[in-house]
């Protein structure tokens, strides 16, 4: 009953196989793990081969792992027969939260008792999904962007029955997997990307019920706009270069009152002195001794670079 | 009395010499124009050439146009000197709504009454700024992204009393001057990008106010997740391949439900059949007769070449 070391891992059940689970089964596959998959879809075998084989000349190109092979991969009709061996299991069923309820649940039944079960759910949090575990100690939400293959992302967050230690299991090997984790300390709906995302969602969808805006103007607002800014420094450091040499502080003193300005539906917090002090360390925490200057030169060389890596410099 | 022609323009007088001023001058110079500036610091001519160097290397990386000449930039202590000759001015002053709406005033009294007055202003409406304007018939919004001279985004918008030949004008000015211009048909406070990284920002200062995520989490949310979709295809055409082979029309029959949880403190419009099929439709223009396959292909080349660009390969 001891848990396999995270860089001891070596076979991994992806449950569920549609665009994340297959995206997960090409990710682990490429990085030369074995992946055993399960789906109840009468196609899925057929279906999650054609999702590895479409993902993986980009894994290709981005370096396979030594022993990464496509054979690696076996798709069981039988649940119990994909968790067979399996010393990590992602979950990437629906977000139906009554079937992944069971699904965990009979996982969690037919799994080796010290294995991690991951769930891909991209909101639902874990105590709500853990009710019908016999372990639920050992489940965890693995949240990962689409396409998993690509995008570094996991999102790590346990819920009220799961272990200290299986969120920092997971959170190891997610990272010696080669994500980016990010691990919650709260159960947070949404988590963190998702929430940040769906507010911008919900104003563009409120923007386009308006007539406010198209959908391409809205694409394209965000890809020649603020979103060529957002993959090389993140929202918050963009806006501590917004303040010029006064960095965030001065950010936030001169543009405050813009907050309260009508420029979304969303209602803005109060900038209490609380919240600017914790925005401003975090901004400085972050740069981490890199003065303005320095930010600004990593941001124009990596926005440039980024324009020329979509041909449009 | 012959508004010169869009690509006719040789000078520009950029009114405002800050960080978006300063920016404003330093593109302009680079694609061949000649720049008189005026700021009323007492240091404004020094900031301003600290300004204008710091970007000139990646200004020159990118291609300086023919005739793109450092010593095309003049700096001027009196506005009308500044103003002379311009056809074409872009203000670029502190959001102060007073002092945008007098100096304004001032820029149009000085001018030469063919000339059209761009303001960089980030979320006044023009209607508002051009009150006190003896001809605010040529008055508009020309909203960039800092730092402008690498971002290529522009919002053109006029006020009430704004001419649509000025509108027109000044979207098919920053074109030829090599920017990707979205003009919109109505003023919206925050015109579109602004309110949609708007929405963002205060969720994430909801965030960091309840303890929810740090600052460097918010940011490597979007870095190493969503951020890395968006300079590649935006958000709406993200969401397009969230649904799999069935596109938007899957995802929001699909997922439409979720616009309900609780994932973001901006409250979800109704998801009626009218913006279903708004947002449907709006995605299969956008794609233009690219399959999802084409746009997954896309996608994926796009965000390998972002991974590489910013050596995260």
């Amino acid at each position: 009953m001891t848990r396999t070391t995270p860089d001891e891992v070596g076979v991994i059940a992806c449950v569920g196989a549609g665009v994340i689970g297959g995206g997960w089964a090409a990710y682990f596959l490429a990085h030369g793990y074995r992946v055993r998959a399960w789906d109840p879809a009468p196609d899925a075998e057929q279906r999650l081969r054609h999702l590895v084989d479409a993902a993986w000349p980009a894994l290709t190109e981005l370096g396979l792992a030594e022993g990464a092979d496509l054979a690696n991969l076996s798709v069981h009709r039988d649940l119990a027969e994909a968790l067979r061996g399996a010393q990590f299991v992602q979950e990437s069923a629906p977000e139906d939260l009554e079937l992944k309820r069971r699904l965990l649940a009979g996982i969690d039944d037919l799994c080796a008792p010290e294995v991690v079960i991951s769930s891909s759910t991209s909101g639902y949090p874990m105590t709500d999904l853990q009710t019908l575990c016999p372990h639920p100690e050992r489940t965890v939400v693995g949240h990962p962007f689409n396409p998993p293959y690509l995008i570094p992302l996991v999102e790590v967050v346990g819920g009220k029955q799961t272990s200290a230690d299986t969120v920092a299991w997971a959170a190891a090997f997610f990272t010696v997997a080669g994500k980016s984790v990010i691990t919650l300390d709260a159960e947070v709906p949404g988590f963190i990307a998702n929430r940040l995302q769906e507010a911008l969602w919900r104003e563009a969808l409120h923007m386009i019920e308006a007539g406010e805006a198209t959908v391409e103007q809205i694409d394209r607002s965000i890809t020649d706009g603020p979103g060529l800014r957002w993959p090389v420094q993140g929202p918050m450091l963009t806006f501590h270069l917004a303040g010029g040499h006064g960095g965030m502080a001065h950010m936030l003193d001169h543009f405050g009152p813009s907050l309260l300005s009508p420029w979304t539906r969303l209602a803005a917090p109060e900038l209490t002195p609380e919240l600017r002090d914790a925005v401003v360390a975090g901004c400085v925490a972050e740069a981490g001794g890199r003065s303005i200057d320095d930010l600004v030169a990593e941001r124009d060389r990596g926005v440039i670079a980024l324009l020329r890596a979509l041909g449009r410099a």
